[in-house]
């Protein structure tokens, strides 16, 4: 998505060779009118596949999440980054591995909210080893709920989660994928 | 706001005399349509008080304050629950106490997002003692930044909170306003 890529060149800032820092409009301070512009932009690529409800973690996920949801006319369900180990029997939990933080943490989803035969479009703003959207497949698969496939706002292409991805069968739609980057020579798109 | 009194009605449940939940519509599965029928709501209470940045807390605010963002056209920032003691010197951080899980957190904004002059529409999903808002207050002021008032989804007005900010002198629009609840009798709205 040219416009997106044009932003995050702008107003991105890339520290060393694999960490760019988009919170100045993307995931601290956001531009909401990106966003709605992003949430149509998925609209057209998942083109007429239907969607029941879109599923996205928190915190970052949310804000791009709510407009894809506005877009489709159906119910957002953001998964929760658990805050005990003692959870109630009526929520789906998986494990997400951050390589960010370099912690383990449980996320989980409500079971009323997430149902069987449901179609569902996952959202969130990075795309690096994957490990956040294999833990919401994971959730879908619990529920029986079918993945229509990822929306990711950003791919860092040159890390693995992705490709792992596509090889399962899901379809990845990411609106900016980064073929590489670093501080000195900036970012080249794919 | 007749619409979300009604919603609240529907498909809130109420726990003891306090809890009221609400996570089948507005802070777990979300109903965007609605939170934008809300953000025109707000902005229609605020009128033409000059905004330039929605200022709101994670997780649970973000959805509805996307929606204010969009709607007055200017930028969202969400205030983060701080995740490490070693928060760098370029945020303004302040104390919340959270009754709900009996604990005190630091939340932080970054200072390039918050600065000196700038008129901030406070937005978030619960008022009830006030510490999630006063939290945000604090913020701005330690930013020099102008605080044009608070919207707030629900607010139970059996709590202090509302009428603490009030007579400090802040502007509160909440669109659903609780006087009285039980899970016996059900919700009483002012």
């Amino acid at each position: 998505m040219k416009s997106l890529e044009e932003r995050i060149r702008k107003d991105g800032v890339v520290i060393g060779d694999d960490i760019l820092k988009v919170d100045s409009f993307l995931n601290h301070q956001i531009d909401c009118q990106l966003l709605e512009d992003m949430a149509k932009e998925w609209h057209k690529e998942f083109g007429d596949a239907k969607v029941d409800k879109i599923l996205t973690i928190e915190a970052s996920g949310i804000a791009m999440a709510s407009f894809v949801a506005k877009e489709y006319g159906v119910p957002l369900l953001f998964a929760k980054k658990a805050k005990t180990r003692n959870l109630a029997g009526d929520v789906y939990t998986t494990k997400v591995v951050s390589f960010t933080h370099s912690t383990t943490y449980d996320v989980m989803v409500s079971k009323k909210y997430l149902n069987q035969g449901e179609n569902v479009l996952i959202i969130d703003d990075f795309l690096a080893n994957g490990e956040a959207l294999k833990g919401l497949i994971d959730l879908c698969k619990q529920a029986g709920a079918n993945v229509v496939g990822c929306g990711v706002s950003i791919e860092k292409g040159f890390q693995a989660g992705g490709d792992t991805l596509r090889k399962m069968g899901y379809k990845v739609v990411s609106l900016a994928r980064i073929k590489a980057m670093n501080s000195q020579n900036g970012i080249e798109f794919e």
